[in-house]
């Protein structure tokens, strides 16, 4: 079968009628992935003494919303004070009881708002993103045109991202075995992505015009941060091709909410780059 | 390599240090896809008589927004009436600079609101249900808990789809070889993500709680609508097991404006369908 070769696929397989796991399938995330939701074990949730509690991790959808409540306090809004507690996904804790009942889809982030009679749970990066701004009337315009283009970014973000973090990176950083059709498939589709933020970037200073609002946030930790970050991709991609998109990664890379908030429930990282947990604004001293 | 081959994976290749696109990769959408975004040719968008004017397809994501748009009117917001416009992906009509205008990403669908002054555009799905939601007052609840449930399940949405459209369609129905490891991958994240949905419609009329949403909307036609449907998975995801997601499926089917608005802009389906543009209410009639 040469053209499969050529493309380096493997020889064309049917497909069960009706599929099953396989016991293993190996590569890093092996013994998480699951065909089933749900909790696999009672483990409660620690409670800190703030507002929020966040139960998270330091990932591209983590530090969105580490780098919002950081903003949000640097803007003065004293009632974003948040304890943000560890969620290892690699170990399995998103599983844990406790967790499943704020998030029954297991992912980071997920938040808790103690001020209001019952809890509120917020999850999904996205959700948390327009809870509190929201709550707190700041980074979500209220004008017309500038808030739909901040909904249209954040929805862009959340609809994209899937192809860089479950695609590219899973295939170019995490798989067991490294397969060509699906690399290149998810590295055209990546640099697209790119492409299409460049573009836009070219002309406009942030995502939604001339304010600096939650989609940049949604967008900044994974375009291009994710690629020069956990998946190791920027020269594979030649992210420096597009200098736009960087000219806007640097200009919020310089805000010091987000040098905080980028570094908030990451467990390895160069020295100084990261806290596993924070719980007070003091926490940040020990990085320096 | 025993391993690989038992997986009937492909033999390990090493990418290479910088990425560059092959000529053409096979299947479907092989000639669209491609690693630039922006317009291919000059093509302006037609423009009808009523407030907003849709840019569609019928697919999953083009199906959300016809669906509010006939709840909106059967609710009596006589000002959502609409043109909803063929946009035919498989063609590339995506690509016109008039569409590209509208959503420099180059998919569907795509709003303009022409009741404002100067138009608005309005891309991605989500975006558009907020959008319209906000616009009428209608099926975004302002209740506090309940608003925030809707946005978690719409943002839930927004961020697991393209895992079954450009994972498990892609891989399953679309690919020009069948890739054993990357369909057991959105195999087992589609059935995870059913299983999700199905527990918490155990004990939850809709998504949100009580109150029927533009989250229900957003998650209807791709669970497990996409999987009966374009991808024809049904049999292979067991679908017929998440009872209680089916029970959700067939009550919100049964909604006359539900039954309208799936319909529109699709080009191919069983008779009385399909409807290929719709400019007035009386077009369904000929469905009938």
């Amino acid at each position: 079968m040469t053209e499969s070769t050529s493309k380096n696929q493997p020889e064309g397989y049917i497909p069960p009628r009706v599929w099953s796991p396989r016991a293993s399938y190996g590569g890093q995330f092996s013994s998480i992935n699951s065909a089933v939701s749900g909790a696999r074990f009672e483990q409660e949730l620690p409670v800190g003494k703030h507002p929020f509690q966040l139960y998270s991790q330091g990932t591209p959808n983590g530090q969105k919303v580490t780098i919002l409540l950081e903003e949000l306090l640097a803007a003065g809004y004293s009632g974003a004070e948040y304890d943000a507690w560890l969620i290892d996904i690699f170990k399995g804790d998103q599983f844990g009881s406790g967790f499943v009942d704020i998030n029954p889809n297991s992912k980071i982030p997920a938040l808790v708002d103690r001020t209001t009679t019952p809890f509120t749970r917020v999850f999904e990066s996205g959700s948390i993103l327009i809870y509190l701004a929201e709550r707190f009337g700041a980074f979500l315009p209220t004008e017309p045109r500038t808030r739909t283009e901040t909904f249209n970014w954040l929805m862009w973000q959340m609809g994209a991202a899937p192809f860089v973090g479950g695609g590219l990176g899973h295939f170019y950083a995490y798989a067991s075995v490294k397969i060509e059709y699906a690399i290149d498939r998810y590295a055209m589709e990546t640099k697209r992505q790119l492409h299409v933020l460049d573009t836009h970037l070219a002309s406009n200073e942030f995502l939604a015009g001339d304010h600096y609002t939650i989609a940049d946030m949604a967008v900044w930790p994974w375009y291009p941060g994710s690629l020069y970050g956990v998946y190791g991709a920027h020269e594979f991609l030649a992210v420096e091709q597009y200098t736009h998109l960087l000219r806007w990664y640097h200009a919020i890379a310089a805000r010091p909410a987000v040098a905080r908030g980028r570094v908030v429930n990451r467990t390895s990282a160069a020295p100084g780059e990261f806290l596993r947990e924070r719980h007070d604004a003091d926490d940040f001293k020990s990085l320096i």
